[in-house]
């Protein structure tokens, strides 16, 4: 018989339970044998019943197609809710009694879902451990973390270290919802189950890669978070990064969480910046006052709880290399920004052109093959072909797979992907320290640029790119 | 001024003149400045306007959406008739007498397209010489051969032979009207101004290659051709390896009629039967009485003008090898067949399998490149993917163009594409002899081994494939 488990969230009143974890984890129980039994967790005063009323509408509302009626009310009515404050000691204690009055508390797996500013992370984990709620010598007891996991490599380490004391490497699964996505999972299809790729993934035959992510959205409330974060660690140093090293990576020997993540982390270590001087290879921007489909939107310096002379950046767009023979001398590029005309992620894999000269007209265009992560998942190789009814004039023409389009309402969410990894302890798709660590080596040296006068803040209105 | 230019067909009254060449006449009328005065030329005691008569509603259909009642009229009435027996050179004269009584005969330009049996190519040729219509030192005295042209590497020489005592090899255009189908241009294309194709299109990455024409229509009214022909000479010495040639060919200096033609005979040369024992790598068939799509036809030897103990095929399947270094080993396959469940011409590029052993449950299919000719062009690319949904199963997408659908009514057929070459005097869409004297060399081995008792007669049921 399979073990009982619990799947404890902290911050179950915040917006990501809501949208994320709680339609994820209904999609689990509806999928699957074995479901865990939810306990929410709240600063809050609330009853359970508080609790599901709270819930039921916006968890309704983010279920969209999947929702059923009675299937929502099963799924609600069976999660338990219990008060937690993050510094009080007695409610982790109050929450071990809870468990321990149905259970054998060693008999019992518990997944830890830390849905919390990061700044909790500790304390929370901390008084897990005061309550002796993180050891069990049957049991499992694992913690997941939601990104940004740390702020620079010195913030990072010092949290990974205490996080350690509390869960092994083994049991901490950091969150990169990214790598949840069905389109960065077929990367590794893509690459690897079609043998007309590898010859051609290689200096050799690739010209330039491009790892692209644009959103027409601004940082809506999250202005204090952001304020701290900017583009370049909100976005690139997890999801681009990520992102890349997929793309990038040798073909493992295996493809399971030990060799992909070892095979990703070199890649990583292999990140260098383009040219020596930082300022030929990263550009930043912020946000001014602008239109985004038709509608004024304010300049990031108006935004909710950002300073009127904020120097955090919007948009971050680098020139990257990877320092390894297979990639020598093929430039990286990676774009991120807010407030950007489209909303898109997508890598762009850019071919060389052609020697054929004197072949055609026209010097054809270089053949790319696009994987597009969102918001319609696909694969687009744009080829050159014959125009119809021309003589002999080239025309760009694009092979299209809609991946999206496949099996429309049964491709899970990325969440619904990684809680269940996490139920499974399966850790390929989160990111293991080392990587993190490496990532943000590369990152600090970009925020250290940031810090002198060198790259300049481009002023960009919303609705448009930095020139 | 550009020249007057005539373009005299004989065998007028036929099928292919009315569906093909009229129609494609029509429309170089109505696309270009310059198109030719016509006559044409027939058993028949026509007068012009008998002519044109008779012709009105089969062109008129023919031309489907390029039909235009005022337009066809115009085109149809400068139509000249002029009546020729073929073995009669006093008809000759009064061609030419006709030509004179309009024009300086040394000013005006002359194609002569022989849309007859092929056993009238030399009367008429010889007729013509005699009548003192093959030959000016100002003007163009070109001669259009329709296919086929000769029954075997020793017939077709003499037939050459005996032609080019009349028309240099300069003026001799054999047709192979394959070559003016869009999708086959499209070859040179998709090869050559796309980089990613060059560094797999070898033995290294190519498993095999298949060419493959098969239509649901069986042999109509041509059954006394047919007997002489069959399956091998209808359509694998011409059509299929025309096809294979720009396949497989090298790149060539330039995408000229030299160069091609240059590389194309390298192909035909190269080609080699892959074992040892012709019975290991020919199939022959003929087709039965059944049914196709629920309508029952007759048996290969129940068709008018063949014998009721005919031995002609009318499905060929053969695996070859190109004995040069780029495809040392790799099977190419061409599969011919009249009668078949479906009609359909494509070229299929099949990938060798992925080295990826242990990386998915199971192992991915090849990669496969179709160019589909006909009924609809097109590319089709099948890859892997992730299936949608599924945490670790592979499924093969494919990445599709539709060439027919890019400017639909605007590609031309392929006689239109020929005959404006041969206006022109571009001749890189047609056999030269070098060509066509490699293709009957290799068609002869196999019409020899057909010969013997070794490659028996599939007899398969009309609807079916031969076993």
């Amino acid at each position: 018989m399979k073990k009982k488990m619990y799947f404890i969230i902290f911050g179950a009143n915040g917006d990501l339970t809501k949208r994320k974890l709680l339609p994820a984890l209904y999609n689990i129980k509806n999928k699957t044998q074995n479901s865990p039994e939810i306990i929410a967790t709240g600063r809050r005063a609330y009853t359970t019943k508080d609790y599901i009323n709270e819930t039921k509408e916006p968890v309704s509302s983010f279920l969209k197609q999947d929702y059923d009626k009675e299937k929502t009310e099963e799924f609600l009515n069976a999660i338990e809710y219990q008060r937690i404050e993050f510094n009080d000691k007695e409610t982790f204690i109050s929450l071990k009694d809870f468990l321990s009055k149905q259970n054998n508390i060693e008999d019992i797996d518990i997944i830890y879902y830390l849905a919390t500013a990061p700044e909790f992370f500790e304390t929370v984990s901390q008084n897990l451990r005061e309550a002796g709620l993180t050891e069990s010598k049957n049991s499992v007891r694992r913690a997941v973390f939601e990104k940004p996991f740390g702020r620079s490599l010195e913030n990072a380490s010092k949290l990974n270290s205490s996080l350690s004391s509390v869960f092994s490497e083994k049991n901490i699964y950091r969150i990169d919802h990214y790598l949840g996505k069905e389109m960065l999972q077929n990367i590794l299809f893509i690459r690897f189950a079609n043998c007309i790729f590898e010859p051609l993934w290689s200096k050799n035959h690739i010209e330039s890669i491009e790892i692209i992510s644009e959103e027409t959205q601004g940082i809506g409330t999250r202005g204090g978070y952001y304020e701290e974060s900017g583009a370049l660690k909100d976005m690139i140093q997890n999801h681009l990064m990520q992102m890349l090293s997929l793309i990038a990576m040798e073909p493992p020997e295996k493809i399971n969480a030990e060799h992909i993540k070892a095979e990703k982390l070199k890649v990583f270590k292999s990140m260098k910046l383009y040219d020596k001087n930082p300022e030929d290879c990263i550009i930043r921007g912020q946000y001014t006052a602008g239109e985004i489909n038709g509608k004024k939107v304010p300049a990031y310096r108006d935004e909710e709880k950002v300073s009127k002379e904020s120097m955090t950046e919007t948009y971050v767009s680098l020139k990257l290399r990877l320092d390894n023979d297979r990639w020598q001398g093929v430039p990286v590029y990676m774009h991120h920004g807010k407030r950007m005309p489209r909303t898109g992620s997508e890598i762009r894999i850019n071919f060389k052109s052609c020697s054929c000269e004197g072949y055609f007209e026209k010097m054809p265009q270089p053949n790319i093959l696009i994987i597009k992560v969102q918001p319609d998942g696909g694969i687009y190789f744009r080829i050159n072909a014959k125009e119809a009814g021309t003589e002999n004039s080239i025309i760009p023409i694009s092979l299209d797979y809609c991946h999206a389009c496949q099996n429309i309402g049964n491709i899970p969410e990325a969440y619904e992907v990684l809680i269940k990894d996490s139920l499974e302890g399966e850790k390929m798709l989160f990111t293991g320290w080392e990587e993190l660590k490496a990532t943000w080596q590369f990152t600090d040296t970009i925020s250290e640029a940031f810090k002198t006068d060198k790259i300049k803040m481009n002023f960009y209105k919303a609705g448009t790119k930095p020139e």
